[in-house]
């Protein structure tokens, strides 16, 4: 098993290879509030060693620079105050290279804790160093998510990263469906293996029988979906979410672009393209797979039945911190045996659960303890791991969660039914 | 049992009863988006009946005025299109008198129908007009609840209604915990009585041995929150609802006042007076429930629990539809049983359950099948009846629903806690 | 000559001569920020006379409300606190018929105080009374336009007021120039009758030769602006106007509409009708009078040309404080002689010249000091008067003024040029 | 004098050393919505001589890059499509690299059109680059009270530029007023030196007798105003200035701090540091202007009136188009002759007169006439020139205009009276 002084050093790196290939630019800019820029991104995570861990457990700790606490700290309230967060791509300074240097400077002083003979007794710091690097890698995620949407705003249309090969053949999985039996599940992570505490306790819960699409609803479908009038249809819509397409004009996925008629582009991590028809739909909100869903004669899964479905069906993830599967979600690719694909590495996958804290759950004490609790309202729950999830960050556990009208995280469409339902089409 | 026809013109009156006290003036005003103005309340239940009755089966129908399938449809996409939501306010003509023609109108084409020989015959008229009705009486509880807001903003002061004498002796009830077993319970209504369609299909839910609040969280009790910095601990709050109180300046609840620091005063339907310590306190959102709870060491409960704790201790209530019980809520009255107090008559009471559809919920056909679904996003449940409830309108299985954010229906809060946890106080 | 006392009763009578036909509905809505309910107008005139000049003058003087001081109080800071404009229209009570009582008892007070034997030696009484005079009539003006913006949101179209009866012929009034000649000219008011202290003191300008408009623009040349693309050549409009143009997708004046393409039809106070070629426009923002200006190879006069040219060529009004001359502009009558057509009662006129203190203007002590000045920033100078105008009150030197966005108004646009420009048509 | 081809490089050359010292991400950043980012000015000037120079007359002109032309055009409606203004800062890409290389490659290519042998015989290029040239002056200007706006953001402080050393005595100069006779004057640009359209054309006005401050209003005056109660005095404010400050809670001057009260602090270009009471107030709007000549028993100049008394007693700026005279207001020196001090070299002057066409303006033909007409509404003018003003670029005819409420331009106050008046202080 890696130590955690290598595994600290090849998340670490990871932020770092991703963002190498964006300017100091491209590192600056937010482009909606829910954007944070690239290099605050690289800062926060590291802020988060220094405030959590340094300053806790470094003998003859020193603040690096105390505006920093006041520039990278995200939300927790009882750090101090915080700037605004829909000012973060207004500060200029420190820059894309000095954000570099206090990255250098937090890893040289961490690799030191790390690496002291004393560490194997303190599990008080390895388990914050386990939730510090499992917090760098959502941000890794975000980090991605969020350069996506800054340069979707371009007119030149950038690709900040070139596409990779991907050998063996994908596409062309028809769709099908897996049956589960109902009855009692246990839910959630037991704290055998690292887990965010949103994922906890386990508890039981009683499932109905159903069935859950083996892979995720594809360009194509999607593309049936608005030529049937999906985007016109307001029966398809839950009311909030028509009220959204109408305000804002929704009429394809959020990057989805049309222009002078020439048929659909997408812009994506890798440029502008075509729309590929067996690519998975992806950048699509929670209002838009319900009222896919609706259109499709099925609807979305309970998060607690994608998690039994997964834990039956689904296999297990890779598990290499250094890499993630792509820029951009790849169509499935055929399995011989009955397996749940595109589970973990391809979208996240709403669901009809809306984030609530599970039976039992208990905050943390102190300032850690602000990390999941606090935002269970009004969002919806999203299952599985992304394209851009780094690779072994995924589990059958894992809860993700977005407002229902957000579309620039990399979410994608599961159908389900109840046993018995027959779907269209 | 009372026939169709009476039961019709019993609510009929009650909404008239209700309007009867207010000026042409007070009936016009639309004080918020979310506000409808008394007169379109009126007109909008009676276009309800003009519309999915009269106009389906009515023999030589004729629509009363065109302008008024625009200006009092409420949201109904199927229907036709509708005036804008947050300009009801706007529009004078209808006047009230006007409106009152209208009811009028469509009261006597209604019950003409209702008192035709072949109606036993014609079950698909009777259970609309059940719906109807049931809706009419939704729409007294808005009326009474958006005109005290209406109320709030005049400098004035003014009272709606005067105060109704209550006998008996209300206050002075000890909090006390009923404990619940947890187990497989039934949740949902089966259809023998009427229910709205989110109420059902009845399914089973599991769960884990609770204790529920035997009354009503008190004004006493809110202010011993309020004083020990309930609306200045960020740690108390959901995020949302922490960003609420920053940007609102929420100090206490909705409807209180300080002026010139001579003590709280509270805006009621009655009018302004000091706030009544032993009152249950009401209009507090689903965000300050949940910190309140947070304090008090103890947590809402599930909309499943409440149900199930109601079902088993909570006492019937009475069933008069020319009635509610007061315009402000009562204290709670000892009783010599393990009852859970205030379950229907009082406040509406938050839940931690987001508003979603049960399993196997299916949406009815046509416009009616608007109801209620196409609202299952973004809101929480309140459980139980309220003061301005008509009697006979509250049962065990009924769901309000609101943004967590809304403050102005009378929402009050019950805790709750998992069996075995000590709460404070 | 009239005294002053039965001029106070020919104007209060006046104002409730326009309120009597509007249902107390009608008089509590306001339809935007901008727009004051009939009933608050009604009201804040009063309590002018009440504040001003009772509270000052009348001996044991009582306030007759308290909280009408705090309502109907519109924008004098030295006065107290006033409730926010933007929320006149949520407050219900009083009612319009207790502000009928409010005008009563407030007239029964001031003609007490008016017939008084000593009156003749108060002046500052009179020219107080004479400034409440002008100031309500001002608010005759401003209870048509407003109560003609209320209506102009409702779908069912109401009349305010029947269509009156003009004898004589009306219309094909032929285009022409009135020529003028440069130099010194006196301007403003010399206080020999009355007038606002904006229109003071006089002053000498300096101006070129020029020629204006004999009669205003008419709705048949502003089609032919609308046809020739007005509305879509950016380079007809100042920067702020086009921005206003596109934000607001305006395509005609305010109150035009075009339901169903077929044709176009105005919302007047004497209804909706289709829109007459001979009428002059009106409803136009200063941006849409400007862009017609370059359109045509005019310009608007400025407002010392328009004073000039007017005590040239313009023709005293009448003077009975009793009527208004229509509820909506009429087309011009043709006239033997030279002169300036439509320049009192017909609509105020844009000029291009922003508000601005006349070289000397000095504000008045106490709170009537902040009539006029405080408001001159942001605004542009319109002249002339309306047909809403209360005969009498229009004269060469009034000074009205609004945003150049304003459209609810009766604007309307009499062209200029510099002598010797070519017109183009 | 100067070649053309070598003020051409001279201008050029400023602009990038203004540019130089900041960090690409400082270059990229809009703070608000007045603001361009550096990088953005920098490329939209060089685009002006691309567009309006290059593609009329260099032979076989090609695009140097087509996204540059929706990217780098500001208002120009006549040049096509725009990329919205509000959104400059979202571009990351051209970075600040590759918008010097444009930069580079346009001066390269203007520098062999204006060195070829015939171009003496080209008037129309030359007055287009004098055009381009004045253009890229003043967003110098720009570019510097921007990137002041942008830094004053960072909670880190930070300074653009090192603070220069001023030979000579500053400050200590007592404030006396200039007397200037009535009567008629000419005022605007004959055309013999270059002048913007909006200078022009000459023209006569009628001014009285009036008296100008020798030096601007200082920090030591504004603080005895704030001290005062300034900003806290309603009858002191234009009613569109007191709702200004009410709703943004103006204490101070725009880029006054008061950390922790521990005195006032000031935002510079040359970092964060105590206000100094010599200096000339500046960052203060036309409403504070107005409103501090009010309390100081005086008045605003009207542009013509400064344009007059700077022709008298301003003395002649130098001319230097590689210098500007500081990065921030320096406070008046003393000169022994009857001088208008810090005209052209310190602060803009707000002034009581609103931006209007001068008598006989007329807009240019084509996209250049988009140049200041267009903008001729809602702004007010200031005249004079700022220490950030490029040296020579500064003259009696200037017109600089800004809407009311705007701050972040070097905007000061010179003060002045009617002849007679006795001024407070």
């Amino acid at each position: 098993m890696t130590s955690i002084a290598d595994r600290y050093e090849a998340v670490r790196r990871m932020t770092e290879s991703l963002a190498e290939p964006l300017s100091p630019e491209d590192q600056t800019v937010q482009s909606m509030p829910d954007v944070s820029p690239t290099k605050w991104h690289r800062a926060h995570v590291t802020w988060f060693f220094e405030a959590f861990i340094l300053a806790q457990h470094e003998a003859g700790f020193r603040v690096h620079d105390e505006t920093y606490w006041l520039l990278f700290n995200s939300y927790y309230e009882a750090m101090g105050p915080r700037y605004p967060r829909p000012d973060r791509g207004l500060v200029t300074r420190p820059g894309a290279a000095e954000v570099g240097a206090y990255r250098a400077a937090v890893d040289e002083r961490m690799e030191r804790l790390l690496r002291s003979p004393d560490l194997d007794r303190r599990a008080d710091v390895t388990s914050l160093v386990e939730l510090g690097l499992n917090h760098e890698q959502q941000h890794q995620e975000l980090l991605l998510m969020d350069i996506a949407h800054v340069l979707s705003r371009n007119p030149q249309r950038p690709s900040a990263y070139p596409e990779t090969e991907h050998g063996g053949t994908y596409g062309g999985v028809r769709q099908d469906w897996l049956d589960v039996d109902g009855g009692i599940v246990e839910i959630g992570a037991d704290g055998a293996d690292f887990a965010f505490d949103n994922e906890m306790p386990t508890h039981d819960v009683l499932l109905r029988p159903f069935r859950i699409a083996r892979r995720l609803v594809t360009n194509a479908e999607w593309l049936d979906f608005m030529e049937d009038g999906g985007y016109d249809r307001a029966e398809l819509w839950l009311s909030d979410g028509w009220a959204r397409v109408r305000a804002e004009g929704w009429r394809a996925p959020l990057y989805w672009i049309d222009d002078d008629g020439g048929g659909w582009q997408e812009h994506t991590l890798n440029g502008t393209r075509p729309v590929r028809l067996e690519d998975p739909v992806v950048h699509v909100s929670h209002y838009e797979a319900d009222a896919f869903a609706s259109w499709a004669g099925a609807r979305l899964p309970t998060e607690f039945e994608w998690e039994t479905a997964a834990r039956l069906h689904g296999r297990a993830p890779d598990a290499d911190p250094r890499r993630i599967t792509s820029h951009h979600p790849l169509p499935a690719r055929e399995r011989p045996d009955e397996t749940m694909l595109q589970a973990y590495d391809t979208c996240w996958q709403w669901t009809s659960s809306a984030y609530l804290p599970y039976p039992g759950f208990r905050v943390a004490d102190g300032a850690v303890g602000e990390y999941n609790g606090k935002f269970m309202s009004g969002q919806m729950v999203l299952r599985g791991g992304a394209c851009v999830t780094p690779m072994g960050h995924a589990r059958a556990t894992y809860r993700n969660f977005f407002p229902p009208h957000s579309r620039w995280m990399f979410g994608g469409v599961r159908l389900a039914q109840d046993a018995g339902d027959a779907a269209r089409g």
